[in-house]
């Protein structure tokens, strides 16, 4: 069971993040489910600010990744009701916060992929981009973006 | 009427901006369309340039969004041959041109939302992401990146 | 044939790079393909390297745009057995590394445009996008996201 992995790896899906402003947490299109961009937040709160490479440590900024990644899961159940309609996650994009001299950026990723490897197992099999920015909204130090297929 | 509010605004959906280059405006997918990259033009002017936070306020960057969306829906018009077939807006990157001590980004995409929301009521709703850029093509305040639904 | 125009540029599609990580090289959903993000990497070389504008000239990124496209073509080929199947390019972001005065970000991400339009013809037309970034994973000069269209 997904959420009792996660249980175990010390994380819940409850009250994903709220979006603030004329848009949804998460829109579906046929069997596609967009998810808006997640940000290592828990409880409202934003845990990892600050760019990796200067400010945060690339640890820290695996375990940003492994926070958004959750918050992905936690609107994922939101918006259909659970983890079993999940088909598979397609897409992740990570937009990392990081200095210019920072190039490690997939190191910090594999918390998010690492995350839903643990978690979904053979649904977790994603493509998946990532990019270096100098600032991100909130001073967030990861953004996630997922597309996912669902039944 | 979608053209009728945004004549109330201001605003129409003629000449949208042509590619310059191998690409296309606009690529239609099953019933996805994939939107190229908007920019804050208008008559083929780029009207809103640099970087929000140094060189751009926070408002400037809002009506740059809102210019932006405008040339999306341009883009839907002319590629679809007007906004009766379009079933909602599914997908909005916003992409902020901004210096590297700026993390409002999400109140200059609230621009595009925002115009979305007034012009097309139920069909605006998306998922959304916003990124700082120190730098965006031609010096664009803001680039947009939408894929809606259709029928 | 698309091998054999590719071969008269002097580009194979063989070995395309594969993922450092537990994430995959394109993924599947329904009739579209996700293919992660490519760089310009030859035999697992990462070929052109830094930001274009202060360390690479625009004709560099060029051809960093093309060997990144060839890239994206042979993880294709890899992933569904072959060109045939493909019935389109869709969606083509550029990520450009480049320095914070740099605004002809287009001109860098044409190298991409041209080589599908030279090797595809018709199934190159794509709705693209173009950023710059301060700097990219491993100090890519460029990384292309693609989703295409397959039979």
């Amino acid at each position: 069971m997904v959420e009792q992995r996660l249980a175990e790896m010390g994380f819940t899906l409850e009250n994903p993040p709220e979006p603030i402003g004329n848009y949804e947490a998460a829109v579906i299109s046929g069997k596609m489910l967009y998810i808006s961009g997640q940000l290592p937040l828990s409880d409202g709160k934003l845990v990892y600010q600050g760019q990796v490479g200067s400010e945060l440590t690339v640890s820290e900024g695996y375990r940003a990744a492994e926070l958004a990644a959750v918050n992905v899961l936690a609107q994922i159940k939101k918006k259909v009701g659970g983890l079993d309609r999940l088909v598979r996650i397609v897409r992740v994009d990570g937009h990392i916060s990081s200095s210019d001299d920072f190039i490690d950026h997939p190191k910090v990723l594999d918390g998010a992929s690492d995350l839903f490897k643990k978690a979904l197992g053979e649904k977790s099999g994603h493509a998946r981009t990532v990019f270096g920015h100098g600032r991100l909204p909130k001073n967030a130090a990861i953004e996630l973006v997922v597309i996912a297929e669902i039944r």
